[in-house]
């Protein structure tokens, strides 16, 4: 072992092209005192932690088949069934070969990836887009088209030919907390049926509706008025993480069969199979109504958290942002009116007054946007909401003074 | 939506190259009174229920930021220390920065790929080799060289000259059941620093040795003499499911802090992390000593079947394979003595018979061994062990008579 040590091996050149953004906030977490708005997190207070206690020791006890041996690839089948039933309505049939059980959202995301994407494939995507699905996707090198959902001309069937994929977040999407309306929900589906591509529509947000009612799943609609079990272009993914707790891992993908099969086979040289004892416990909190209960207030706080951002926000920020306040969800997304602008300078200032917040260039596949910003508003009661605005503030202050 | 359906994006090309030994085994686990030889599984009588179903209400009733909560990125603080600790021995030190938390064994294979391989990339890999690495990296495209380790003449440096990595399984390798003894280890580690190339040390059976004393890790091996945490080109990977439960998912590798970052980084765009309940779990597991409590009597019942199957294969088989019967681990590795045999066409004629095996080729990255089968003796009992063997000489008896 005295010989001197050789070079190493390269790593994969994907790895010289990540951000550091993860890095930062990791650092960020270390800072005393410091308010994160920057991450998308659950307040650990909405947990129910002591039903949860209960459901992880019977599903232990009474199902430990389930729980402790290998569970099968594609997840338990009581688990595809209930998440079947719960996703079918009125025109829209799923059986539990339509459903993947994953280690939750983020791997949903990367398994598509594993099996639709070759080097240099085209992913046309919502923008701007989902950091954690430019992560999954980014070992894979595709080329991003840009959807700007809602802008003038924008033409879905245009932005998905060719496309292996197309890629929103119809619900409150992160970063822009928009929900996407019905008619451009419709011209989405038409156009991912006119062009046969597949459309990945990714909810994590579904449920957080604080004065907004519903609109119909891309699913739904792709599915509407055609015979037998779902077999269209839509891939959902829902996910446990914001509606219970993200530390069970358990996500779930619901597709065509033979997307599903294609998924599964990825998953299986992945993790082989999602941990049994969150499925079991997803199971259990589902039959026994847990999931149900635990929304309403839920919805409740994040609602009062989101008033809070956003009212501290106009009575501080409205002279250098504009921003729509979302409906649901749990991010605001503010645009700087000067296009030079750069929120990932703020960051740095942000730090140092005691606030973290996500600067809008990790958003964009192609790293332009930097007078964007996004702020989460779940993870902090309003008094805390209103003292990070203030810090933020005043870093906006203090960096016009020093550009000035 | 009445448009004709468009024909769908092709799935990636690796799908196409899959074996389908998987869906096998899943049809064959519908066959009433099946014996099933085929997969790798413990058996869950040696699961701690009572212990497990404690462990997991204690987690989340006392610990409900580690368990409900996303947990970081690379594993629980708490756990990483532990399992740093377990793993430190006289001459080796291991941090925290040594080890990543994985979900279970196989995420360890597909995030070792996603650092280290671009398409084309070299593996120096054991052969035969474990089905599930191959399944893990065949996305990526590897190109493979054999590793005969045992074998005239075999020189581990030119076999590692201008890979990525080198991989094996020195604990009962799977499929083989081989015990790889010192000197070859020492050989391995040596062309690994000589080289330069990344070693990557499977070893989910290491603590499974019924009458073999333990052989030092590749790790403890490389990093002996060096001074400071280990920096060294040795991957280790353990895992939670063959010792206590695998429905947990959780794994882990050691390895040098800057593999752990680069892995840690495919793992974020992965599944973020890995269960933090599981996580929790498996933290209480070993600091209350559940993991060493559970070991002796599992060894005692696997001893005692592998004594059964090599019996029984004694009594029928030896007519027509050669085997070693191995000191620990799952798996027996029989091969036909005659060249043109065929153990896939047996794995059919077998499966009428009412017993699964998995035949060699799937363990063989060219697909050439087709006269070797690899039988496991964990998950049944003597007699059914027994029975199986007899089922199997029936087969190989009416597969000779249908040939002659």
């Amino acid at each position: 072992m005295t010989a001197p040590p050789q070079p190493r091996p390269a790593f994969a050149r994907w790895l010289s092209e990540t951000n550091d953004i993860t890095q930062t906030f990791l650092s960020a977490g270390r800072i005393p005192g410091l308010i994160n708005l920057g991450g998308g997190l659950p307040d650990p207070e909405v947990f129910p932690v002591a039903d949860l206690a209960r459901l992880a020791e019977r599903a232990v006890a009474d199902h430990p088949g389930d729980s402790l041996a290998y569970a099968p690839i594609d997840g338990l089948p009581e688990l595809r069934d209930e998440i079947a039933r719960r996703f079918s309505v009125d025109g829209l049939t799923l059986t539990r070969d339509n459903v993947l059980v994953t280690t939750a959202g983020m791997q949903g995301l990367d398994l598509v990836g594993k099996v639709l994407l070759e080097p240099g494939a085209v992913i046309a995507a919502q923008s701007p887009a989902y950091l954690g699905a430019l992560d999954a996707w980014r070992p894979r090198h595709p080329v991003y088209r840009a959807m700007r959902l809602g802008s003038n001309g924008f033409d879905p069937a245009a932005a998905m030919a060719g496309a292996q994929f197309a890629y929103t977040v119809p619900n409150f999407s992160n970063p822009s907390g928009r929900l996407v309306p019905l008619a451009e929900r419709e011209a989405l589906v038409d156009a991912a049926h006119a062009t046969g591509t597949w459309l990945v529509e990714d909810d994590p947000y579904g449920a957080l509706h604080y004065d907004s009612d519903p609109v119909p799943r891309l699913l739904t609609l792709s599915g509407r008025g055609q015979p037998g079990p779902y077999d269209g272009p839509v891939v959902y993914m829902g996910t446990l993480s914001k509606e219970l707790a993200p530390g069970l891992r358990i996500g779930w993908v619901i597709a065509a069969p033979q997307m599903i099969r294609a998924m599964a086979a990825a998953k299986q040289g992945s993790d082989m199979c999602s941990p049994g004892l969150s499925q079991r416990i997803a199971l259990d909190a589902f039959r026994s109504g847990l999931t149900d209960r635990v929304l309403p207030p839920m919805l409740h706080l994040y609602r009062a958290r989101r008033d809070a951002l956003a009212g501290a926000m106009a009575a501080h920020l409205s002279e250098t942002f504009d921003w729509s306040v979302p409906s649901g969800g749990m991010f605001i997304w503010a645009t700087a009116r000067d296009p030079g602008f750069d929120t990932g300078a703020l960051l740095a200032v942000a730090l140092r007054h005691g606030v973290c917040i996500s600067p809008g260039q990790v958003f964009d596949p192609e790293g332009r946007d930097t007078r964007s910003m996004r702020l989460n508003f779940t993870l902090n009661p309003p008094e805390r909401l209103e003292e990070a605005v203030r810090r933020l503030a005043a870093a906006v202050a203090e960096q016009a003074a020093t550009a000035g």
